[in-house]
C-alpha cells in the first residue's frame, strides 16, 4: 500500500476524446479532488436527450475521499453536470465569483443548495492534501482560471480553457509571470487544452470583435440593430453596451439568459452597464436609437433569435429595416440549424452579418502558437493533452514533443483512463467505469438500450403484429392485424406480410410439446425479417399474442 | 393564349434554397427542356431515407411537352435523380461524354436503358424550339458545361457549376471568349450558381492541391501513402497518378467507385493512366513503393476509408507506417462523421493529413471575384441566383446589383416558383407542385407522415397499450398490458400508467350509446398524454383494443 501512495492518480471521467463534458479527478492517498463537472449536448446520435453527463460511479464508490469540485470557469461543458451529481457527491464547490454566480443561476432554478466556496484569482484553496492555486487566464468570459495543483509529490498544471489575449477588455491578461514562475520551479504533469491546435498562428484579441461590431454601428446608423451573442460572453456584451452608449442607442435585452447574465455580471463586478442604457421595451424609440441584444446564436429552437427568424417573437418583427449580427460561430454540429436561422432572417428582408464574411467574432481558445508558448512556460516533465477530440489531442502531443517534452513522457488520455504519476514515472493503470449518462426529462438512466431503440425507430420504424392464437392447438383464430409506423408499406405488402405470419404459425410444429408464446413470437419475427431484408427494410417487429 | 407564349417560363423544381437536388425546367409554347436532375442526400431531418429527389408532378402532367434533359455535369446533385424519374419522363438525355459515362455507370447497375445523346463541349443540341450550346467551364471534374439556351425570344445563360481555373489540369480553361461573345450579343436571363459567394477573392487552381500532395510524397518517402478523394474528381485522381509515377510508387485502387471511375475516365479520354502504375494488390511491394487511392472522404459508413479506420478493411491494416491524406473537405452536415474517421485513423497510429492544416484540396466552385467576373461577362438583363441556400442567393443577388444588374430585374427563386421572362419583363407566376420525394429502399412515396413519425419516434419512443374490453358493458376484462420502446419508464411509472388507463376506461360513460372503439382509444391517449406531458415525455401512444 505504501508503494501505491507514491503516485498521484489522474482519472479521466470526461473532456478527453471530445470537447464537452469535462471532468478529471485527481487522487492521492485518501483524497480526491475533481476538476470541472460539465455536460455534453446531445446530437443525432442521442435523439431526444436533454443532456449527457459523465458517469461518476468511481466517485460515488469513493465518496468518502472526495474533498471538493474545482471549477476552471463557468461554461456549461465545465459546470453543467453539477446539478445532476451534487446530491450524490455532496462536497464543497470551489470557483471564482463569476463561475459560482453562473452556477448559482442554474442551481437556484432547481432549488439546489450547494456549499460554494469563493476563490479569487491568485488565491489558493486547500482540499485534503491538495493546494489548488487559481491563476487568471483570458478566455471568452470572466473568472477563467488555470490551476496549479500542489500535491504531496509534485505540481500538476491544468490549463483550463484559455487564450493569450494581451489586450483583454478587463485589462487583466493571463498571468504569464506566475505561470513562468511555477514552470521554473518544476511542474510534474501538465494537462493542456487542445481545442484550437489545428489553427495556425495566434488568436485575435477580444477587441477585434469589438472593432468589427463598431464598424457595423458606424455604417448602419438608420436601421435597428439586432445583435446575438453567447449570454455568457460578458466581455462581448460589455463591448456591445459600450458601443451602443457611444452611438446613442438604447439596449433591449432579449432572452431570459441574456437578462440573467447582465444582472449577474454586474453583481459580481464583471460587467459595467452604462447608465440608463438598458430599457425594458423600445416604446417610441426610433429604430436608429435602439439595439436588441439577444441569445440564440446556435439556432436553438426556442431561443429569441430563432423565434424572430420565424416571425414568432411577438415584440420584435424582423423586416428590411433590421440588421442582424451573429457575433458568434456555429459550434460543430450546429451548422445546419444556424444557417437555417440565417436563411430565414434574410428571407424576412433583414441584412444578416455573420462570421463567414465579417470580423464580428473571435475564438476564446488558444491557437497553435499560444499553445506552444504555454508549453514552453510550464515546461512540464509529463504532458497529457485534454479538451479535444483524439485528433486535437494527437496534434497537441506532437506539438509538446517539438516543444521539448520527452515523447515517452506524453500520454493521450481517453475516457476512463487512469494514470499514476510521480516525479519519475507515468504509468497507465486499470481503467475505471466511465462514459455517458443520459438525462431524458427528469429521469436519469444509463440509456443505451433506449438510445439504440430510438435510432433504430428513426431509421426503420416499427411493425406491430397482433395475433389471436388457440393455445391448445397452436392455430391462428383470426387473420393477423398489422400496425405500421415510420415505414412505408403498400396494401399489397401488408397483405403479403399477413400471409407470411399465417404461414409461419401454421408451419410451427407443436406436436408433443407445450405451446409457448416465445416460439410463436420468434417464428413471426424470423419470417417477417426474412421478407423485409429483401426490400432493405429493417423495422422493429413487435408480435403481440392473444391466447384464446 | 398568344400573349402567354411571348414569355419563356422558368420553373424551379430544385437547386434553389439549397445546394442539392438541382432541377430547372424551361418552357416555351409546347416545349419544355429540363436542366439537371439531381438528388439530395438525407440528414437527421429525414432519417433512414436513401435519397431525396425533386417532385416532378408538373413534368409528368406535361409529359407531352418535355423534349429532353440537359445535364451540366456528372455530379450526383445534378444527375442522381434520373434513375428514379426517367421511366416516367422517357425523353432523351443530353450531356458531354464524361457526364453520360458517369450516368451510365449508375444506370447499368439498375438495368435502365436511356436515350443518351452525346454533345461535345462547344456543340449545340436542339430540343423543340430550344438550342442549347454546351460551353466548357472548369469545375472539379471533366465535362462540366454552362449552357447558352437560345429560345425563340432571347438567350438564357445557365452557369452550371464552375470555377475560373486559368491553369486547369487538362489545359482547357473556361471558354471565357465564347461567354464574352454571348454576353455582348445580349443575354435575356442568367441563372448563376452561388455556392461560394461568401468566400472572398479567387479560388485556387486545381494545381495547388497537386503541389500540396506532391509535398507529402516528397516528405514521406518511407511510409505507405493512403490518399482519399472523391472518385468523381478525375483531375485530382490524374494528378495523384502522375505524382505516384514520378515518385516510383504503384497505385492500389480501393473502393468500387474509384475503380469504376478510373476505368470510365480512361475510356472517355479524361484520364491518362501512366503505364503499369495500377496494381491489383500490393503483393510484396514495400510500403515505400505503394500508395492506396481510396474513396470515403465523407465518412460514409461502408466506404473504404471508414472501414480502414475501424480495422475492418481486410486487405489494408492501418498502422504507424501509414500516412493518410484526405484530399477533400467535409460536405456541410458531414463534419462529425468525417472527424470521427480522422480520429480513428490517428488512434491506429497513422499520420493523418487533412484540409484543416494542409493545402491538399481546392474547391470546385467560383469565389466572389470569379462570380463577379462572370456577371460582368454575361451582363444579363435579368438575373436569378441558383444553387445555394437562401443566404447564398441573397448575397449573390446583392453582388449582381453591384455588378450593374437593375435590382428590379433580379429575383431570388424558391422551389416551385415559376417566372415568365421576356426581353421586357420578368413576372412571377403561380407556383407549381414541387418539393421533396423520399426514396426509402425501393419504395417511392411522398413520405411526409413517415418522416414525421420517425422523427417523433427517435426523440420520444412509443408506448403500446393493450386492453381487453367487454364491449357490451364497456368494462375492462383484465389489467392493461403496456409495452414501451425508446422511452424510459420505471416500474412505478408503468404501474401508474396502468392505473390511469383503467381509470380512463372506467369513467367512460357509455349509457344509452353504442360502445365504440374510437372513444376508448381517445380516452386512453388523452389520459396518458396528460400524465406524460407533466414529465416532459411525448411518446407515440398506440392503444390496441381487444373486444370480448
Amino acid at each position: 500500500m505504501a508503494k501505491q501512495q507514491k503516485s498521484v492518480k489522474v482519472i479521466f471521467l470526461g473532456g478527453v476524446g471530445q470537447i464537452g463534458k469535462n471532468m478529471t479527478a485527481i487522487e492521492y492517498g485518501d483524497d480526491i479532488i475533481i476538476i470541472d463537472c460539465g455536460v455534453d449536448f446531445p446530437d443525432e446520435e442521442s435523439p431526444g436527450i436533454d443532456a449527457i453527463i459523465p458517469d461518476i460511479t468511481y466517485l460515488t464508490e469513493n465518496r468518502d475521499k472526495v474533498r471538493g469540485i474545482f471549477l476552471t470557469h463557468g461554461h456549461e461543458d465545465h459546470i453543467g453536470a453539477i446539478q445532476y451529481v451534487i446530491e450524490d457527491l455532496n462536497v464543497p464547490i470551489f470557483g471564482t465569483p463569476m463561475t459560482l454566480a453562473m452556477l448559482d443561476r442554474k442551481l437556484v432554478e432547481r432549488h439546489i443548495i450547494v456549499d460554494a466556496r469563493t476563490v479569487q484569482e491568485g488565491e489558493t484553496a486547500i482540499a485534503g492534501c491538495f493546494k489548488v492555486e487559481f491563476i487568471k487566464v483570458t478566455h471568452s468570459l470572466a473568472g477563467a482560471c488555470a490551476f496549479a495543483i500542489t500535491t504531496p509529490i509534485g505540481v500538476i498544471y491544468h490549463s483550463g480553457d484559455f487564450k493569450l489575449d494581451a489586450t483583454p477588455i478587463d485589462n487583466k491578461p493571463t498571468n504569464l509571470q506566475r505561470i513562468a514562475e511555477i514552470g521554473s520551479k518544476g511542474v510534474m504533469l501538465m494537462l493542456g487544452e487542445s481545442t484550437n491546435v489545428e489553427r495556425k498562428g495566434h488568436s485575435d484579441s477580444e477587441r477585434v470583435a469589438g472593432v468589427g461590431i463598431e464598424n457595423i454601428f458606424a455604417s448602419h446608423r438608420e436601421q435597428r440593430l439586432i445583435i446575438a451573442t453567447f449570454a455568457s460572453s460578458n466581455y462581448r456584451v460589455q463591448q456591445i453596451l459600450n458601443i451602443a452608449s457611444k452611438y446613442g442607442r438604447k439596449v433591449i435585452l432579449s432572452g431570459r439568459s441574456m437578462k440573467g447574465i447582465v444582472e449577474m455580471g454586474s453583481k459580481v463586478g464583471e460587467l459595467t452597464v452604462p447608465n440608463d442604457i438598458i430599457v425594458e421595451s423600445p416604446g417610441k424609440l426610433p429604430f436608429a436609437k435602439q439595439i436588441v441584444l439577444a441569445t440564440g446564436t446556435q439556432g436553438e429552437p426556442m431561443s429569441a433569435l430563432t423565434r424572430m427568424s420565424e416571425g414568432e417573437f411577438g415584440k420584435i418583427n424582423i423586416g428590411s429595416d433590421d440588421v442582424v449580427v451573429l457575433s458568434s460561430s456555429p459550434i460543430p454540429g450546429n451548422e445546419k440549424s444556424v444557417y437555417n436561422v440565417i436563411n430565414k432572417l434574410f428571407k424576412r428582408g433583414a441584412e444578416v452579418i455573420y462570421e463567414s464574411m465579417n470580423d464580428v467574432h473571435v475564438s476564446g481558445h488558444a491557437y497553435a502558437e499560444e499553445l506552444k508558448l504555454m508549453l514552453t512556460l510550464v515546461k512540464p516533465k509529463f504532458f497529457m493533452p485534454v479538451h479535444g477530440e483524439y485528433r486535437h489531442q494527437y496534434l497537441h502531443s506532437k506539438m509538446a514533443e517539438k516543444c521539448g517534452v520527452n515523447p515517452l513522457n506524453i500520454a493521450i488520455p481517453e475516457i476512463g483512463a487512469v494514470y499514476g504519476v510521480n516525479q519519475k514515472t507515468m504509468k497507465r493503470q486499470s481503467n475505471v467505469t466511465a462514459g455517458n449518462v443520459y438525462i431524458d426529462g427528469t429521469v436519469l438512466d444509463e440509456g443505451s438500450n433506449i438510445i439504440r431503440d430510438r435510432k433504430s425507430l428513426s431509421e426503420n420504424g416499427f411493425l406491430i403484429v397482433i395475433v389471436s392464437v388457440d393455445m391448445k392447438n397452436g392455430i391462428l383464430l383470426s387473420p393477423p392485424d398489422l400496425l405500421v409506423r415510420g415505414m412505408s408499406m403498400s396494401p399489397e405488402a401488408l397483405e403479403s406480410a399477413k400471409g407470411i405470419v399465417e404461414n409461419a404459425i401454421a408451419t410451427l410444429d407443436f406436436v408433443g410439446e407445450v405451446i409457448d408464446r416465445s416460439r410463436i413470437t420468434q417464428a413471426i419475427r424470423k419470417s417477417l425479417k426474412r421478407q423485409f431484408v429483401k426490400d432493405r427494410h429493417f423495422p422493429m417487429i413487435m408480435p403481440i399474442i392473444y391466447e384464446a
